[in-house]
């Protein structure tokens, strides 16, 4: 395997200001395109560290990405080791990046100042990718001391990540790659070693040339990477293909997409294909159900709209929730979860509708410990309810409180479809 | 100044599954108690990486954290390597950790096993300090060669950062540092160069012994810092506090806390404190004002509830927006908004309200451009709308929406509140 290290430069990391990103999303790239990442590292605007530094990761690594440190009033630290560790100290102007800068400061309202012409100098023995995105260009130096190439990144995060795709297929142009194809599974609703214990004999039986990885995340549940390694594009998907229908037999419906999506993704592409609406009505979510739903493109197709009720007379006047409801069974029970749902379907006249009733935290009450949910959900055929049991801090008890909301939305969804 | 590494020992960080957020919270921790971190890095679970790696940042820094490496099953690598530097691979098992893991896992319901119990072991030559927190111990290395210290961290996240504290403590007790004495002022609408030059000559004037810091956040704006070096507390207070006067005289209500805050806990605290209550009518934010609002814990004291009217019918039906102000103004409109924050105010009840009406993207309507969001406030001496307009992406207009109306609304209260 081609062996890579991950740079970026900066004090604004080492100071803490900024958690960095663009090292994890191009650590994500570079290890699906099948690239071993050795190494991640920060160091400052410093010419004397980042020279030793990038010398000694040229020497055990064939690609080197760098970013950051490029910006219009730190340009000469990195732009000159760069160029010298190149063996031209030499810049010459790139046109095409300068028009992209041109544009962009025209789009502000700007003059173009000495500093932002400046950007669209680069050492001589430097292959530029333009940068759409932002005004430093992407630059690539081939053949530095120890044999290796290097790519200079903005360290912008959406520029950072924008550029990944291009520094990709120069790479692969370059050196040549195994071929690797992955297949991503979200599953949702078992821990890790639950789900371990269950899909064991599977697992076991997998081909030698099969790699499968467990990449947890609390809000999307578990997404499960299959990989094939050295064969054919047509001859993997077929035989991957065949491993997935294996593993769909023993999870089912835990299953919730067969590509790396989200549940909010994955209840639109299903509201959608059906032309069906849904609302929601959110005590301790506190409006995180609303939120996820409307961060996906085009949700107004299906998402009508959701009440945060998170006042008793709320859910009394707005969603219609009896008082002697929640005298009787206290705020957080399944009864008052299930008439904050049908009250938002009713309110909203959205086909579906979810509600959330519990404690977030910090603190509990005396029927309910500190991290109890109850999830209402309702539809044309009824509504249902269930109670789950964190045991988080507060921020990510409404993270997993809505997405167990979701999830339950979504098997109570598809129940409907498949009768 | 005394140098610092932070290194995160995992192949999980190194393939992109696990986004390091330790290595931040550590360099803002140790910078603000005066260390100079010279570079942060990310290695895979490998003796020799580890060894080569920690034995070179040695060299370079007198004090070198490590986070990770340390769970049940990758014991042996990091703590092996660990003995190894410190001179002695003798195991020992300390009592105090061992007493921990025993507490958790009766917790968990779970029966102490090898793996367990072998987290207690450590190198005789390590001090230990009690991680309350997890089943893995801190330990701490002195003298290692290059004359530095190691502390080692867990790498679960709150455990990494619930040890700070104790890492300080122990850095403090061993070594001189300088005195340091850190202000913040929250500071909210001016983009960086703007606000630099607003302050310019404010900044000119300050005494050389005194730092400012621009530390800037999408979402709760800009964060200033003041730092002094090196005087007493009670004297370094003062002379800050008479600088920040000066600050004060300049920006006025554009600062919205003189301590490290955001403005939903801000405003929180302004409603807290004059017995008041808000609620929330969202259309392009989608369910984000609410969910900022309940973030904070004891919100349930003032904000009652909100609307998320994705839907047209909604904005009419639920908020009593009326159709013809929809269909003469337009739904991303003044008198929209405006309605809408009425709507909330008379439905939910209370004092004040805030409703967002805009196109967060991906696409923009024929009246506005995408990234254009109307904002309307309410309360008890009337309605205030006001317009903004950014250029980011879906997810950050959405965010970068909800600070706006929320600082709108906080200048609106206090406008209400000093009259």
């Amino acid at each position: 395997m081609i062996n890579a290290c991950i740079c970026t430069i900066g004090d604004e990391i080492l100071i803490g200001q900024v958690v960095d990103t663009n090292s994890s999303h191009l650590a994500t790239a570079l290890e699906e395109a099948g690239l071993h990442v050795s190494r991640m590292l920060s160091i400052g605007d410093n010419k004397k560290d980042i020279r030793e530094t990038l010398r000694r990761e040229l020497r055990h690594n064939a690609v080197v990405i760098t970013t950051g440190g490029l910006g219009p009033t730190k340009d000469d630290i990195t732009k000159g080791v760069l160029a010298r560790l190149s063996g031209s100290t030499r810049l010459v102007e790139h046109p095409g990046q300068l028009e992209v800068i041109r544009r962009i400061l025209a789009g502000r309202g700007l003059d173009m100042l000495p500093s932002n012409q400046a950007q669209a100098l680069v050492p001589e023995k430097a292959e530029v990718i333009i940068n759409e995105l932002g005004t430093a260009p992407i630059m690539v130096f081939r053949n530095l001391p120890g044999g290796g190439t290097l790519y200079a990144l903005p360290g912008v995060p959406h520029e950072a990540v924008g550029a990944i795709p291009a520094v990709l297929e120069d790479i692969r142009g370059h050196q040549p790659l195994s071929h690797i194809l992955h297949r991503s599974v979200m599953v949702y609703g078992l821990a890790e070693s639950a789900l371990a214990e269950l899909i064991a004999p599977w697992e076991d039986a997998l081909p030698a040339d099969m790699h499968l990885a467990y990449l947890p995340h609390m809000l999307t549940g578990m997404r499960l990477r299959l990989s094939i390694y050295d064969c054919t594009p047509e001859e993997g998907e077929a035989r991957i293909q065949k491993q997935l229908e294996g593993l769909q037999a023993i999870l089912g419906d835990r299953i919730y997409s067969l590509e790396d999506s989200t549940l909010e993704k994955t209840l639109g592409e299903i509201f959608k294909a059906h032309g069906l609406t849904v609302s929601a009505a959110e005590s301790c979510t506190g409006g995180e159900i609303a939120h996820l739903f409307t961060s996906v493109p085009g949700s107004s197709a299906y998402f009508l709209g959701s009440v945060t009720s998170y006042a008793i007379p709320v859910k009394e006047r707005v969603l219609g929730v009896p008082s002697e409801t929640i005298e009787k069974y206290g705020v957080v029970s399944s009864e008052v979860a299930a008439a904050m749902a049908t009250g938002a379907r009713t309110l909203m006249g959205s086909d579906y509708s979810v509600a959330t009733t519990g404690l977030a935290g910090p603190s509990g009450d005396e029927n309910n410990p500190v991290g109890t949910v109850w999830v209402g959900v309702s539809g044309p055929n009824g509504t249902q309810t269930a109670r789950f049991l964190f045991k988080n801090d507060r921020k990510r008890n409404i993270e997993r409180f809505s997405a167990s909301a979701l999830n339950f939305l979504r098997t109570f969804v598809l129940a409907d479809l498949n009768n």
